[in-house]
């Protein structure tokens, strides 16, 4: 399940190979482990007037560590490019993009980061603005394309009156826990969320619960919410029972046996929890790849029911027993093939595009309980699962994306204990792709 | 700029041999004639329990002379399936889709089409209804990437109090005027819209104004606007002159010389109007292609300016004379890039994505007066431009989509002149991708 060949684009002679061969250059991306700073080198902030977001962006910044500059280096790289775009109200500004990227386009180190924030265009004052803030998105979709090296680009919109907001956004963003998130556009709502005693362990003290963690991403989501201070119940069907209990144990929680689709499940989770859940992430999920053509009805019915009817089912099960605390997180998995379609996935597709739409239509009715509900949407992720898949597809389902090679359980994992952070109280009716900026969407 | 491949492919050896090596296989597309039935063969209509469009479906195909099945056919092929979702209001509901595609997926003819109907996931009554309508979209965008042989899968969403309003949108659909359209989501808006006179001629008596109209994609859109019956303006800069007049004249219109990013351009413009523009068709775009690293200035600038700053400004313009008449239709051209961004287009997607700002930022207001504003994103269109690609970018444009081929100039042009209809008025803010359903987005 190892990706070879990027492995042999990282060694010296293979490096130099590829390079004369014009074959894909996988960069060796950054990835978080406690303790890193956020950015490997300065921050360069720029700014067009009258930008409302600078201002907190130092201040996070500075709260954080992270040196932050307003002229650029004269040699050396910079961590992160941030450019604060919420002044720009008209399309004939947008060439204040320009004059801060053109320049400062090659300064940006390897796994280094690009953010643009703006406003999000529904909430502009007016069409001129809307238009030129919706702009915002082909710049840094493009730069998310042409930068190469590992480097991310991402656009955050923040609401007006969310401004104080940003700092869980731009820890994740900033740092090697975004490794494989490109081409994003994060929306930060009003207000004012408490931020974490504790950045280094966001969710000490927190109850989680994860579905279908006994191995893949399911796993590495509950060792990534554990590493950041959660108390994990570590939740998959009963045949999964021994691996389960493995991760459980990583873990130092409790593992849940438990099958989502049964009758009365809902009923009878909340008879094993002894608290309220801070963190419910819906990661069980199931394939059964055919045409429509060749599917049966099983393998139609029993993809809808665990991908979809469950979660939909758990959540109401459990806010209606008052099981999801106030301020309580959740998070669906959701897939590219929930945005673009697949062939040979008619079920599953119409599953995910379906937690799209659940974790959409909820978020408004939650927000009042101060419950926020998002999606992640994997591509290609390095899993037992996907190295069984055959080579030519593997390979270009590898390739295909910005950073030319898969993702890790981890990268999925991390993204979601983003969601998971206190920090993002205002984070909510998101869908956030992680999949280094696959070429494959709608 | 003819696609060889597919000739070839389309040839009988050429068909035997790219079958037996496993190569694409672009079908021949069933394009548009005056005159031709909207199907090729009966149409298939089935219906999860309550839904409200089947009935409406029915009356406006029997009135188009297309026969409907509610049976479907034991020998022969269907021109069409279609299905009324609007009834799915839970999660568990949608094994309904199942329950109809499945037997017949491989009932539907070569260029047939599928559509699924449903309900704007935001105007559902509840999260229930929004997740199950939402999930529809997964099932279509995969029907598009697995039926094959040039059949088109799109869900259309209709807002209650829209149901009188299907006919222009299915007349488009079903007919080989969308034969490039595919993997779409369309919004029909509440209200009953007049039907033209004519469905042969809809567009007679219409006032059209087309900017970029000396070649390509902006002829097409100019000769199919007068084939539907529009009086066209033709309009491109005094350098395309000697192009334009041809043009102007292919479509006995007139042609205007003027350069849109010039001082006082609307003033200019509205000089040459005698009487409002009932359509106005935003298709005048360049493109200077760089890395954001190696652009200049000037580059950035004039893309920003012709395709972004200019469409708004004589909107503006326009509009603030009353120079769009009420009912008016205004569209833009937008671009995948746009949507998914591109390497060596930070201008031109910046711009591409401000043009879907703009129309959507601007449908609001000015469905007040009876006007609407939508968008077409191309994808890869076989013009001149195309034609100058490397051949190893022009493949992969032209076969990465469902279709394995590229589209036409006059496939957006059909796609406008759906817009542009009088039969149309209900739908605005929409973006509509003209590309065969790419793999590429966002």
């Amino acid at each position: 399940m190892g990706d070879r060949y990027a492995s042999f684009a990282n060694s010296g002679p293979g490096h130099a190979m590829i390079k004369r061969l014009g074959l894909p250059d996988p960069p060796r991306l950054r990835r978080w482990t406690p303790g890193d700073p956020l950015t490997e080198g300065p921050v360069l902030i720029g700014a067009a007037p009258g930008g409302r977001l600078g201002d907190q962006v130092r201040k996070v910044l500075a709260g954080a560590g992270v040196r932050t500059l307003d002229e650029p280096l004269s040699e050396g790289s910079h961590g992160a490019l941030i450019f604060d775009a919420s002044g720009i109200t008209d399309a004939a500004e947008l060439h204040e993009l320009f004059d801060f990227f053109h320049p400062y386009a090659r300064s940006v180190h390897r796994s280094g980061r690009v953010i643009v924030l703006g406003t999000p265009p529904a909430s502009c004052d007016n069409p001129h603005e809307a238009t030129a803030q919706r702009a915002l998105e082909g710049l840094t979709r493009s730069i998310g394309k042409e930068f190469g090296r590992g480097i991310t680009s991402q656009l955050v919109h923040v609401e007006r009156g969310g401004e104080g907001a940003l700092e869980s956004t731009l820890r994740f963003l900033l740092s090697g826990r975004s490794a494989y998130v490109s081409g994003q556009v994060v929306t930060i709502g009003a207000g004012n969320p408490p931020a974490p005693a504790d950045w280094q362990r966001p969710l000490a003290g927190k109850s989680a619960l994860v579905t279908g963690a006994a191995r893949g991403i399911g796993a590495a989501i509950a060792r990534v919410l554990a590493r950041e201070g959660a108390d994990v119940i570590a939740l998959d069907v009963p045949a999964a029972g021994d691996a389960l209990a493995g991760v459980a144990n990583d873990v130092r929680g409790r593992a849940v046996q438990l099958d989502l689709t049964a009758d009365r499940a809902g009923q009878r989770l909340a008879s094993h929890l002894t608290r309220p859940l801070d963190i419910l992430v819906h990661n069980a999920g199931i394939t059964r790849d055919r045409t429509i053509a060749k599917m049966d009805a099983a393998g139609w019915n029993s993809v809808l029911a665990v991908n979809l009817v469950a979660p939909s089912r758990i959540n109401e099960a459990l806010l209606g027993q008052g099981l999801i605390a106030e301020g309580g997180r959740i998070v669906g998995v959701a897939s590219i093939a929930g945005i673009a379609g697949n062939r040979g996935q008619t079920n599953y597709a119409t599953s995910k595009a379906g937690v799209i739409g659940l974790v959409q239509s909820s978020a408004p009715g939650l927000l009042e309980r101060g419950i926020t509900i998002n999606a992640v949407a994997p591509g290609f992720i390095e899993t037992a699962m996907t190295a069984k898949m055959p080579v030519s597809l593997r390979e270009a389902g590898r390739r295909m994306n910005s950073l030319a090679q898969g993702g890790l359980p981890a990268d999925v994992a991390e993204t979601i204990a983003w969601f998971a952070s206190p920090g993002s109280g205002t984070i909510t009716g998101n869908v956030v792709r992680v999949c280094g900026q696959s070429l494959l969407g709608a």
